[in-house]
């Protein structure tokens, strides 16, 4: 039984050869939020395996369709030991959850908490003052040796802590007005990709 | 207490910005090999910390100048907890060596065996039949368990396993003869940085 987090299109065929060769069964494709920046491999997945083994994960805040919508509290069980639990933690997007599992303890944060950063806010319903909120008073309560794997990093990083991420993220130890405003002033290009990224990843890419 | 493998140089800020934010003490810059496609970092390691506190290592049969120059079965201890052995596994150089760490059990093999790969073997003394011996009498033979991590992937792909990497290994599932007639005739282009790389690394980068 195996779930996969954030799968990509791109990378479907990697995915699909090591599940194979392990000899794992993909029970699920979980989402942690509509991107902007790729489009989700959950359809490819679930067509390419049997479509109705494999189900799909996204938030019911999203606004997204998908086989199963999670809440905050749920927990996703996979085999006898795996149990994910929904946390939501808006603000890159208004749907954004992470996935955290207690008996590692481990986080999937996606685009919220990045390692020494985290998504931007200014598309796609995005809040500068939720996802610092979301950050201080979700996944900074989490234990300091809790590990952090977000959707992406830019410099090579794979994982991080709760602790370091308190004590080193640049913009989540500033106040929450300082954080606002420097989010609201990053000035950054949309992802090229938005425009077809994000209609298809609304569905799941499962047409 | 900290030893890093196979430092780069154009990461050195981003390892030091981790060295320094946990509060570790640089001991050992340990490279598997002379590199040939990029730069050592230990040079920049040592002489921006401090130069006689972190010790440079690369394998005595590589040729190349370190303060420590190790052999199959040195055991480079740091701190309390951690014992690297140092394992031959030459035939992509002639120099290369592998780290490992029964403890975990993870063994990092540098350029040898790579996810589903290897090295190539065609230029600073490479040798398509020793590399193959390498990994069958040495590599392989470590547990099933044991966390295979290579110095390269260009699929994105982390960690591997020797098991994995056993049954599934497209070029290490050949016979010995298949193999060196596969890694024969290879033709690839020499990397582009050979020419650079290669004199800097055989100093691990401290005129």
């Amino acid at each position: 039984m195996a779930i996969l987090i954030d799968p990509v299109k791109e990378l479907v065929d990697r995915d699909l050869s090591i599940i194979e060769q392990l000899d794992l069964k993909l029970k699920y494709v979980a989402n942690t939020h509509v991107h902007a920046d790729h489009i989700t491999g959950s359809g490819d997945l679930k067509t390419r395996l049997k479509i109705e083994d494999v189900q799909s994960i996204i938030s019911e805040s999203s606004g997204a369709k998908a086989d199963i919508l999670v809440n905050e509290g749920d927990v996703i069980k996979c085999g006898n030991n795996v149990k994910l639990h929904v946390l939501n933690t808006p603000g890159h997007t208004n749907g954004c959850i992470s996935y955290y599992y207690p008996d590692g303890p481990f986080v999937f944060t996606g685009d919220a908490l990045l390692i020494r950063g985290c998504g931007r806010t200014d598309f796609q319903q995005g809040d500068s003052g939720k996802l610092y909120d979301s950050i201080h008073t979700k996944l900074f309560q989490l234990s300091n040796d809790c590990l952090v794997y977000p959707a992406h990093d830019y410099k090579g990083n794979l994982v991080s802590t709760i602790d370091e991420e308190k004590k080193f993220n640049p913009r989540l130890t500033k106040t929450r007005e300082e954080f606002i405003d420097l989010m609201d002033n990053l000035k950054l290009d949309l992802p090229k990709m938005i425009d077809i990224a994000v209609p298809r990843n609304l569905i799941c890419d499962i047409p």
